[in-house]
């Protein structure tokens, strides 16, 4: 991996097993040397899958596999491989699919729709699946319940560190295992933004209910965040729920024995998210957005989305300037509501304009200090309603520009 | 000014004058120091006027202005500064304006609602109008028919080339004049993509019909433009009829007589916008994304502009990298139809997909070729309908960054 982003978490967390989960990486030399590229998760029978994916009409085509796989709501096998998306590659794109489907399960023995399939890479080439194909064997023989980060590491493009997040919840009294990886660092905006993000549980809760909660906790999450305002061909995020704690399954997502357990998924969601961020391609600054005085929570998303995709919002976050001028001009193209006569704007908490003009006295210097740390708060209230969200985005560097510039070569 | 743009036309353009129009620039100090930031144009009574101006929902308190004085059709005079945006300043913002405006009505004899006004600049800081005040008088004296690379001189802020056009045509067999300074190089894109442009011509046409001129051709030209995605709270556009070439008056945009006057004002702001896209902050290519085949022409022109602000492609376009999988993304983030298993994209020309995937023995050497060019054309066709449109972006490089990181310091 490129030199870890100076937003990283201090290390890879502890990741303890999760009943019915084994998982196994091998180097397929797909696009990369010397790592592993391919990742393949065995689920105990009985397990149930939700997910989101982009709504790219372009979407890749593992995207298209599991949108169809996705309605039999069941799950015994993922297989990841990075260095190569399997987008807009046509008909052999397809076939790429189907064919590592097949070779997943034979060795599982499974059916092709209890088989999830997620690639990323570059777009446009063909996927070398035989290269897949030839290391099911092998990697059946390793398959483990404590390959979390390696699992996270085989599933990376550009990414400078692994990303993975567990919490323990209770549901019905019974202790049960959330634990998630993800990858992604460009091409990151809402619809979605993960790109790929994978989460597991031992809980039992049918695929209805799975569906809902990963929806609710998607919107709070991976939709909140955008490093680019680029949208990946390939985002996926799948919810697996093996029901191997042994509790009695839960098929209402209201029900309210699930509330542990939705905030903890929740967490896991959201920590995943602010991973990716904080590993935005040259990212040097972690920013939240929270906006208020919305008309309604939807636009509030909105402009804070507005604020953190504009480039001229995040360079001079980049150049630890508190150009407060340029956030209003990213509320003004919003489209949405607000009241110019009533903004208001904090950064790190100091106001720096009110009633829609500058402090009257404004100091600079305690935002100038706060720019200068790594994390930069924006709040801004439009002051037009009740509706509220919060956003995260990175700053805009030399680096992004140095990774983008030549990805492919 | 910096260093001129590499995309920079080889000199100023001549720009004769046109009867009517009168220009002087002055010093005042607002914020550069040894250059003129203040423009006075005097027009001459009879002057209609139509505008087009930033649908920002946080206008600066010029754009306001304009909107209001705009319905009354007629202009004598316009007033333009460059360093300060007089944007978010509140009631301050809107009393400098009045000062500004009526600071024009005395030295020209005019009243305040014939009087336009335009700021480009920093955003939040309270314009100095006792400075503009205190120059009419002798802007009044320097008013001259010949100052017009003076004029884009004065106006422009980042602006690496002052930018000017002018143009003949006939109408109904007189000769007219049309000529046009413009000024912008980020906060660029639609709605509107100016930042600022006048266009002033001697023509005898009535403010309704100049009005619907100015929106059929502002379509095709500033609206098909985009630098950042970023939308200013200033962008103004002013089109000045003067009468002065003595024909009949036209009241129908529709008249034929105006066949010829239309092109030409095609002409003058397609080559206005082109150059505010060549003054990209940091471009190294001028970028030109045709999209064929889309559901209607709104359609493909918001899919050309979903590529051409893709940080991803403008990055990849900044290093010289025929990345296609990333025009494919950008389709597909658009959110408008497009078939893809008929998508087909040209690049220089040369065909790189077609069908839906990578063109067959897909050669990249003339692509690789064309990409080193200052020129870059990019042509996509999304398979689904007959709707066509042509957006002009460049690349994004390290000197957007390194502009824009410290542009206030």
């Amino acid at each position: 991996m490129s030199k870890r982003s100076p937003l990283a978490p201090a290390g890879y967390p502890e990741m303890p097993p999760v009943a019915g989960v084994r998982l196994a990486t091998h180097a397929c030399g797909l696009r990369y040397q010397g790592r592993d590229d391919v990742l393949l998760v065995e689920l105990a029978e009985g397990t149930a899958v939700a997910g989101v994916l982009t709504r790219s009409t372009t979407a890749a085509a593992p995207v298209l596999w599991c949108r169809k796989a996705l309605m039999g709501g069941e799950a015994r096998a993922l297989v990841v491989n990075s260095g190569n998306a399997n987008a807009f590659t046509g008909g052999a794109g397809e076939h790429a699919v189907e064919q590592t489907v097949e070779g997943a399960c034979v060795v599982l023995g499974c059916r092709p729709n209890q088989v999830l399939v997620a690639s990323t890479g570059v777009i446009g080439e063909p996927l070398p699946f035989e290269k897949i194909a030839a290391a099911f064997a092998e990697l059946h023989l390793s398959l483990t319940e404590n390959a979390w980060e390696a699992a996270a590491r085989a599933i990376s493009t550009t990414d400078t560190f692994p990303k993975g997040c567990a919490r323990r919840a209770t549901i019905d009294g019974t202790p049960v295992a959330i634990s998630g990886i993800a990858k992604g660092s460009g091409m990151i905006a809402p619809n979605m933004a993960t790109m790929l993000a994978f989460v597991f549980t031992d809980a039992a809760i049918a695929p209805g209910a799975l569906h809902v909660l990963l929806s609710a906790a998607v919107d709070r999450s991976f939709n909140s965040i955008t490093v680019d305002g680029d949208t990946s061909t390939s985002d996926t995020l799948l919810l697996f729920a093996t029901g191997a704690s042994g509790h009695a399954t839960i098929v209402d997502a209201g029900d309210p024995r699930l509330n542990d357990f939705r905030a903890r998924l929740d967490e896991v969601m959201l920590d995943l998210a602010h991973q990716v961020v904080r590993d935005g391609e040259g990212a040097t600054k972690f920013v939240t957005v929270a906006v208020s005085g919305a008309e309604h929570d939807a636009a509030a998303r909105r402009i804070g989305l507005s604020i953190a995709n504009s480039p001229l919002v995040k360079t001079a976050i980049a150049g630890e300037d508190a150009n407060w001028g340029r956030i209003v001009m990213a509320v003004g193209k919003s489209g949405e509501q607000a009241d110019r006569e009533r903004i208001s704007i904090r950064i790190g908490g100091y106001p720096v304009a009110e009633v829609g003009a500058a402090v009257p006295g404004y100091d600079e210097t305690p935002v100038a200090a706060h720019m200068k740390g790594t994390d930069v708060e924006i709040a801004v209230d439009v002051g037009v309603g009740e509706g509220r969200a919060t956003v995260w985005t990175c700053d805009l560097t030399h680096g992004y520009i140095d990774i983008n510039a030549d990805y492919r070569s």
